[in-house]
């Protein structure tokens, strides 16, 4: 049974075919194909809020703090408040009640990989859309960031070729 | 350029939705589809020899003894033969040399991820064949054990569905 009937969480992501979503926590997503910028623009739009760690809000600033966003982080106490973007820690907050106090329907997870990795152990992630772009990285930062071997249960819903050097876009839902 | 044009190398590869192979070096792929195994199975009978880490060889045996299996090893001096399987050190052997000597013309790269990582960077994979299962593991090994972040380019040969829960086989082709 998924916990956030009323809001639908929508995990983005964009990874090598090895499973890569950057070289390092500050780096850009600069290597992504426009087709996938594109998808993630126009869905981002659908959003009602989105969640962001840290890092990642501090890589696409000029972006995000023009929405609802809800940026998890260590560095507040509890939550505080700078115009439509919200900061939270979600060890002394809780995010799911805040998500549900402000009435959002769809929110958007954009990640990073510790950000992902919560609201999936959390159970705040009912889709996750995909993007692997033909590239193989070796090394660089994982989807998830989890802490310990876990297998959680998703299914595929759909797959979709986004350009002629093979990116595809992966649509799953959460099956757990 | 591939250096590699007389003999065709393919890697094969199940790997999670965040592209983890494997729990551990040493656990087995008892997660994997049945239509999965199938692919495999079917695959690794056109190969002529098949290319293996010592981890998966050895989770692999009763497989693997019987073919021409080449396990790359450091815990040989250069080249150990034991019947079909030969034990190489790539520090100290030529892998491809001993290839060519062979002349094998369809190799396997069947794992783990330190090998998927070697025969990638010494231009060792023409293609590559990644099935991925509909689970996230959040940790785990991962696809490629890289010492280093590069991008390696590769174009998307063929998507195909092989189960209703969503396992997809992913055909690339290794385009540097």
């Amino acid at each position: 049974m998924r916990k956030s009937a009323s809001i639908r969480c929508a995990a983005f992501a964009a990874a090598s075919i090895d499973g890569r979503i950057a070289q390092s926590s500050t780096s850009g997503t600069d290597w992504t194909s426009a087709e996938d910028w594109r998808f993630f623009q126009t869905s981002l739009k659908e959003m009602d809020a989105v969640i962001a760690g840290r890092s990642t809000y501090e890589v696409a600033k000029d972006k995000l703090s023009k929405r609802n966003t809800i940026v998890l982080t260590s560095k507040v106490r509890d939550i505080r408040i700078s115009g439509s973007v919200v900061f939270i820690n979600p060890k002394s907050y809780d995010l799911k009640k805040f998500l549900q106090s402000k009435k959002y329907k769809k929110v958007g997870i954009v990640g990073g990989a510790k950000v992902y990795d919560y609201c999936l152990r959390r159970k705040l992630m009912d889709e996750l859309f995909l993007t692997i772009e033909p590239y193989v990285f070796t090394k660089g930062v994982p989807l998830f960031a989890g802490s310990e071997f876990k297998k959680y249960n998703f299914k595929l819903l759909s797959v979709k070729k986004l350009n002629k050097q093979g990116t595809i876009l992966l649509q799953y839902k959460n099956a757990d």
